[in-house]
């Protein structure tokens, strides 16, 4: 069953959402920010039937996340390079860590996030790059942007308009 | 077709991309963000089936990410309401959101961020809470921690070797 695609969707959360695609699509992602990138090494490692990785990967080289790269020639070997786009999405990759990680007791957690050079322990936490402060503790909203359509201007002042009824 | 489930997964990674299952249920939570938490106001917002709507919110309780509540008993309604866990996908979403618009030219972008209070707009960065360093200037990695199942400290060490093998 072919899922419904939000490739050409004007919201920009719903693309980049499409574009990682699902689980699988996230899991691939995590073990290419591990370093791995051939076909087999990430069968290996995901324990994914090699068709179910095949149309993951398409999906991600579709998705423009990822390159496909052949390094061998005989035999025919592909690798899975990620693309600036890609390496983007480490940020989603780290929030979805954060999520489970600040709902786990610390003595419980399977895995932290460390700083390589020094080994101490990294708490990601989303700020404004300007102030600083952490995005849960400013009250944020998203508001039409200069490239946004009638359409979605329309849902976002109804957002707005909502949200001052129902206070 | 029931996807692979990665509820129980013990990777945090895993667990959280689960929670939220797709793009739909990425979608829903958007929605709820913006304070739509009522089954008919989220198909019309969505343009969702509702049986693919109760789907994906079915899902999203047993995650624990969302909770039903009755708001009306004659006629029988539901509204969904998130959870702290649900709250804290927050961070996810924001974070797609700033992939695509860090990748679309600012004149073109239907979609900014903004502090409620003053209007500006805010460009969300994770950073380290204790130096408060950018995560995309860190060399950071995943290690095992304290909670980490044998299966888990091997495969941590495995992507060091890699990692110090390949340089």
């Amino acid at each position: 069953m072919r899922r419904t695609s939000f490739a050409a969707d004007e919201c920009p959360i719903a693309r980049a959402a499409d574009g990682v695609g699902d689980v699988w699509g996230v899991l691939v992602l995590r073990e290419m920010f591990d370093g791995y990138q051939r076909f087999d090494e990430l069968t290996g490692r995901l324990g994914i039937a090699p068709n179910m990785l095949s149309r993951r990967l398409a999906a991600l080289v579709d998705a423009g996340l990822v390159e496909r790269r052949r390094y061998s020639d005989r035999p025919p070997r592909d690798e899975y390079v990620l693309t600036p786009l890609g390496h983007s999405y480490r940020a989603v990759v780290v929030a979805l860590f954060a999520v489970t990680t600040a709902a786990t007791a610390p003595a419980s957690r399977p895995l932290l996030l460390v700083d390589r050079a020094t080994g101490r322990e990294v708490e990601p936490v989303l700020v404004d790059r300007a102030t600083g402060r952490a995005l849960d503790e400013v009250d944020v909203e998203w508001v039409a942007g200069p490239g946004a359509s009638p359409g979605m201007r329309a849902r976002r002042a109804e957002v707005q308009r909502r949200r001052a009824a129902t206070g």
